[in-house]
Order: structure tokens, then sequence, then C-alpha cells
């Protein structure tokens, strides 16, 4: 759109609309937390509610107008990012929790709201919105909807997907959806919500959610242990399930956790180094605790262990491996976040080891995942001198390799973190031809004009 | 088609495939549950895998010819009846339950495998497929999943869709797409698992899936109330809600009791008789239990009780809940599926029971449900002597008061029983303009010469 034509538009049929076109909040709402591409969008609205969006869409509709929605923009896939002129729609306004009802156990949230706002909402309550993970400071609902997020308790909790009984979603031509409406049962045909759910903006505006909360769980118990070998991850893994009732089963390398040490100022929890870490979140149960640790011992696998004997230790022990992200930030990681069924894990982690020798010797790589849901990020450090465009060329070099095998393995080359920009060349290595024939059909009956996030996921 | 071209291919392109053209298997295959329709496809397949569902249907394709996806044919909204000369493709070879991984908990499927089946299966591997409903014993999984069927457990384990962890579905032209392959976390845009979870045949015909199996329970505990009100109903679930860990709240009527007695040749469980029951199965906790009875009886809401003292009491006990369908089936019983958001349930039931005595003064209707979902099932029996035809037209009539309430509510008009052909006329009370205009869009990109399931859902 030409500049005049939008200065006239943002001075007459949008200018009840909050907006802004300074360079900074261009480049501040322009982007999300992937670092490989240059903001440029040509406004950012803050609407102030559902109505707004609406009209914004029917204007943007009526131009032609490509849109970007943006939540937190805490993405790493650059799902939120605005590369060419578009407007960003940024939700940042629909931040109030809304009714709450008690015998449903459902509460409306606008998707502004803050993943931490929700959950200490549900404790106020005595209860639990289970979705959790590194971003949950700054990450919207909205934003966690359109990429059904997942984090550090799916294991025990599921993903974001199972926690939404209503969404209420803008289309490209302003119309309004309201989608199941928290009911628990409702078998009327295929469920557009569903689709909804992890469509990372390119078939709709989620504005707002009813979401499900839970009863807590007893007392929970944490403990770090250090393993010799990734395989002893897995079989620690199936002990630790068989024995305790599990909500978090992480995994970190000594890199990572060397990392996170410089970073935070922290301490080495073990006297020793050890290659690989797993930390483990389990309803309180010393005596299986301690028998899972036991077995290790004398099974080889674990080489030494820390039950928190506190709360506070607990979040200390936790902080090994949430800090592990923001730690490696600065270094403009290149983020894989990849997934295979639980069992291929072991077998995965080895093949990918070697190719990671193999085809990165001169990069620093860190390691952490999701055991229990077979979900690893390998993080790959730029080496400081190496401009970021070299390095990303260099990184995707080695995807075909690591995607390769993802193929073979039937994974998936983003578990978590969605598609977006950084992804799309990749999703043909967990899709299929026909499947990806049948998103755009999909995509191009919700927005036959391509306006709703465009170039994203597909094209 | 016409016959002489059917029998043509018969012999040639279809020989190797089983089928059938007896006019005996043409009323059998030709219907499901569902008693308003007349039973007229013109040949039955009975495929013995997915190679040859996918050859039948490049035949049909190639021929524009429509066919029916086939199941345990236990549906009640006639989604698998064949009306119109249909091929019924029927499922019921692909009944082999295949590989069980341990550590994934999750088992390989043919979409003809019974639910009880998976039940007794996932018992032998001392796990559990917690969904269940009276028809387990001769549904099929693939049905399951295409209604996303949910059942007695719902409250606590929640419906088919979150047990389908993989999907295997061939196209109207016979393509094969392998959906998810068992990934627990897999953000690569939209999911069209769960878009055909619901689908009831019109998007594609599912032949396979990989289902999620859990551990069971601690030991359960059944206890079967009497109740004096309606408002009884909700109060006495609130605090059963907070008093116990409850897997089932299921709500009948007395008018319901009497049948299943008379059917199943049982006693009255109690020396009264009492309008309304409630039957809870719940975490062993007899004091637990107790409390909620006397806090009942206190209250005024509970008027008698029973609990289990043996599994053998607790499965008779079960009977008057589960004994319900089939004792009412010889009355060609007109069912309203429906819900509402759990706290409306209690409103919606006072309504309703209101709009029944003034619209069917004259014929008998039977009230079951399972309230802690928010799903009724409203029966209405046919009088003796009254002819379907006649029947069906003055309960269709009735409809538009009761799904005019439900459209208030933000209800469905099918809560677990699908749309099919006898729910589609009604579909407008639970989805808006807009949103059947996507799902016809959808429907259209997977099946653009409608030979899928054509004419149910949506038209």
């Amino acid at each position: 759109m030409l500049a005049d034509k939008l200065t006239k538009l943002l001075k007459h049929e949008l200018k009840d609309i909050a907006h802004s076109t300074r360079p900074a909040d261009l480049v501040h709402f322009g982007q999300d937390w992937t670092r490989f591409y240059t903001p440029n969008p040509s406004v950012i609205f803050y609407p102030d509610n559902t109505e707004q969006v609406q009209h914004i869409m029917r204007v943007a509709y009526e131009n032609d107008q490509a849109v970007v929605p943006s939540g937190g923009r805490t993405g790493y896939s650059a799902g939120a990012v605005a590369t060419d002129g578009e407007w960003v729609i940024s939700l940042v306004r629909l931040n109030q929790i809304g009714d709450f009802n008690a015998v449903n156990q459902t509460v409306q949230v606008g998707a502004g709201v803050i993943t931490e706002q929700l959950q200490i909402f549900a404790e106020e309550q005595g209860l639990m919105y289970p979705v959790d993970f590194a971003s949950a400071g700054s990450s919207h609902i909205g934003g966690n909807i359109a990429t059904n997020a997942g984090g550090i308790k799916v294991l025990r909790y599921g993903l974001t997907r199972d926690y939404v009984m209503g969404l209420t979603v803008v289309m490209a031509d302003g119309e309004l959806l309201h989608l199941n409406k928290g009911l628990v049962k409702n078998a009327t045909g295929p469920d557009l919500r569903h689709l909804m759910i992890g469509s990372e903006g390119i078939l709709g505006i989620i504005v707002a959610a009813e979401m499900k909360l839970i009863k807590p769980p007893p007392a929970q118990m944490v403990m770090l242990l250090s393993l010799g070998s990734l395989a002893a991850v897995m079989q620690t893994f199936e002990n630790a399930q068989r024995r305790l009732t599990l909500s978090s089963f992480e995994f970190f390398s000594d890199r990572a956790l060397k990392r996170v040490m410089a970073h935070r100022s922290l301490d080495n929890p073990f006297d020793d180094v050890h290659p690989f870490y797993v930390l483990l979140e389990f309803d309180e149960d010393e005596d299986a605790a301690m028998a899972v640790f036991e077995d290790g011992l004398e099974a080889g696998e674990i080489t030494d262990g820390i039950i928190a004997q506190s709360l506070d230790q607990a979040e200390q022990l936790w902080q090994y491996r949430e800090g592990i992200s923001e730690s490696i930030a600065e270094f403009t990681p290149y983020k894989n976040d990849i997934s295979v069924t639980i069992d291929q894990v072991t077998d995965f982690m080895q093949r990918l080891d070697t190719l990671l020798v193999k085809e990165y010797p001169d990069f620093e790589t860190i390691w952490f995942g999701h055991i229990g849901d077979g979900n690893l990020h390998l993080n790959i450090l730029k080496p400081d001198k190496l401009p970021v465009a070299d390095f990303k060329q260099q990184c995707e070099t080695v995807n075909d390799h690591v995607y390769g095998l993802i193929r073979d393995l039937g994974g998936s080359i983003s578990a978590e973190h969605g598609v977006g920009l950084l992804k799309k060349p990749y999703l043909s290595y967990s899709k299929s031809a026909a499947e990806i024939k049948l998103l755009k059909a999909i995509k191009n009956s919700f927005d036959s004009k391509g306006i709703l996030n465009s170039g994203k996921v597909i094209d």
C-alpha cells in the first residue's frame, strides 16, 4: 500500500484505533524472538476490543492489505514477523481475564492475556492452568493457541489444545466466529476450533478464548540427576515413569548447564562434571524417588543426584533448566525444535549426536528437551565473528541432514515452535505433498486474498 | 450408476474385493441404528486392507460414484445410512489390533476394531482405554473417531479425540494420508488429524489409527442415589465433584428406570418410587461417599441411596443406566442428544421439562444423560399405532422449540451422536452461517465430486 494511502486511512477510516508508525515501534512490534529477519511493517495497531479488530480487517480486506497478528512475540519461527510493509495487529490490549465459571471450571480470556497471568488467576481460584514454559511471563494465550504451545509439563497435562473450550476468531473479511462456546460435548461435524488451534494466524485472528482450568496435583517434588550417557536418559525415564507420577522429565547437556551457570552466576549443583542431566518433577514420594536413584546408580546409568528439600531449592534446581534459552539468546542461536515418538528418542539422539559432530565441527551445540514427550531442542550457537546471514545459511545446509533423519523416523521438524517463515522451506520433511495441498486449499477457503499472515507456514 | 455398469465393475476392476449385492446384506449394511430411513445401497464392499479401500475409492472417483463408509453401524443420526444407490464400504474386516508400544503407550488399530476389543487389549497390558458407552460391544474405533465419541466417562477422561495419536485416511480420489504418526508434539501448521476427527466420513475414510492408552485409576466405587427434584441433580453433582474423584455422574428419570426393569426383568433397587436417579462412579473413598449422601439427605436433595459392596453389585447398579437405550429400542425412539455448558444444565432441564409437558402431552419421554459434561439424552417413544413417518414429523415440529432453546443457550443439537442425515436440517441451531459456509468450502476442497458420504452433515 502506498504511504499516502495508508496515511489517509489512518486519518479517516482507522483514526479511532490506537496505532503507531514510529520507527522504534515498527521494529519492536514487527518481530518476535527469531533473529534472522529485518522487521519492516508499515503500521502497528493496538485494538482495544474485538470490534476494532474486525474493523481493521474489513479495511485491510477491502484494500488487499496483508496483516500480521501479533501476540507476546516470543516465537522462534518468525510466525509474528512483518518483513514486507504488513499491518501488524498487536493484541496486547486484549489482556482482560473475564468471567470465571466455577461449575464449568472455565474462564474467558482475551488473546493478549499473558500465560503467567492466567496461571496466577487459576491459583487464586484454587485451580491450575498447567501449560507452562520458559516464556510464560511474556507469551500471550492467543499466541499459545495459535501455535498449540506445549512446554515442560506436556507429559502429564497435554498441550494448549486440551484447554481450549471455546474460541472467538476474526476472519480475513472481518467476520466473527464463535467456535464451540465452552461445550464439553459437541458432535456437530468437523470442529473448526481444532483447525484454528495451531494455525499460526493464517486462517483467522484469535481474539478471545474460553480456557479450562483443572484441580492442582498433590505436593510436588523435584529431583536433578546426572547421567553418564545418552542411553541412560531413556532408561531413567522408563524407570521413573514406572515408579513415579511424573509432571516433568527434562533433559539438558553439560554445555547447557555451563551456559546457565555463567549467565545467572550459579554454582555447579554437582561436584563433578557429567555429560547429561535430567530434571524430574513428580507427586511427592521420597521412597519411590530414592528407588529410581538407587536403581540408576546400581545400573551405572545415574552418576549423582539431588532431591530438593524445600520449595526454594526446587525452584533453584528448575533454574538450571529454565535458564537455558535466555542464557544462549546472545549467541543468535539457530534453533531446531524437533520431535520423534518417545520410544525413538535414544536412537534419534545418538544418530543426531554423530551427525552433529560430523556436520557442525566448528559450532557449539546446546541440547535440551522434553524427553517425556519426545521433543528435543537443539541449539546451534553463532560464532562471534560469523555474520548472521552466513551462519543461517550454514545451519540450513545441515538442516537437510537433520530433517532427513527426522523424515525417516516420521518425526516433526517443529515440535512446538510452529512453522512461521523460518521452518516453511522444511515443511515437506514432516507433511506429505497431499497434506500440504489440502492445507493450501483450506487457507484459500478461509482467506482467498491471502492477507492473513501471508507467506507463513505454507505459500 | 446403471446396474449393468456396476455388474461389469464388480466382474473386472473390483472383482478381487469381497462384496455382496444380496438383498439381506444391502439392508443390514445399508443402515445404522437410526430407524427413519429405508436402506438402499447398490453394493456392500468388505475390503481386507487399506490398499483395497484405496482401490475402491479410485474406481468410485473415476465413476462419480457416491460411497458410504460403514463401521459398527451403532449411530443414531443416520451417518452410516445409504439410501440412494451408494456403495457401502464396510470396514468390518479391518479389525486387527497391531503393534503395541509400551514406551509410548500407544497401539495401532484398524478402523474395524470394536471398542470393547480395544478396552480388553488395554487391560491385558495393564492399561486402560477409557472411552466407554453402551454400544462398546459393537461400535468400531473408526466410527468412534468419525463422530468423536464420548460416553459415560468423559467427565474424567475426555473424548475419543484425546486418544488419537495418529490417523490413516483414504481420500476421495484414493490418496492416502498418514496424519501425525503418533507424535505427542507436532506444531507444523493446522492439524488435519483434528479436522478428520468428528468429520463423519464426509472428508475421508479413516482406515487405521494409533490410539493412546493410559494407566488405570485406583479401585472404583459405585453409588446409586435417588433424588426428589431436577434441581437436586446439579446440587448433588457439585457436592460430589468437590468431595470425590468422579469418573462418571449419570442421570436418569424414573420412567427410564421402569423401562430397564421391565426389559431386563430387574427388581427396583429402591423401596419407593423417586422421580430421578444419579449413578456415580469414583475412586474408592467410602467416607467421602457417605458424606455426599448425608449432605444430600440433610439438604432434602437426596432421598435414598445404595453403595455397591462388590464388583458384582457395582455392575448390577450400572445395568439400570446402561440398559436404557436397549430397553426403549423397540419403541422407535426419536433421540435428542443435546448439550449445554455444565452450569446451565439445571436451568435447561427445567425449561425443557416445561416444554415437553406442553409440546409432547401424548408421547412418553425418557430422560437420561451425562450430567457431568452437560449432555442430556431425551428420547421420545413412538406410540404403538402411530406410523413412523407421522411420528418423525410430529417430533420434528417440537424440535424447533427444543433446538431454539438450545440455540439461545449456545448449546449443541448433537452432543455425541453426530449430524448425519437426521440432524442436518438443524445444524444452523448450533453453527452460524459463516461456520457452515467454511465447512462446505472445506468439504469441497477435500471431495470436490461430493462422493464421500454425500448429503450428510452439510449439503
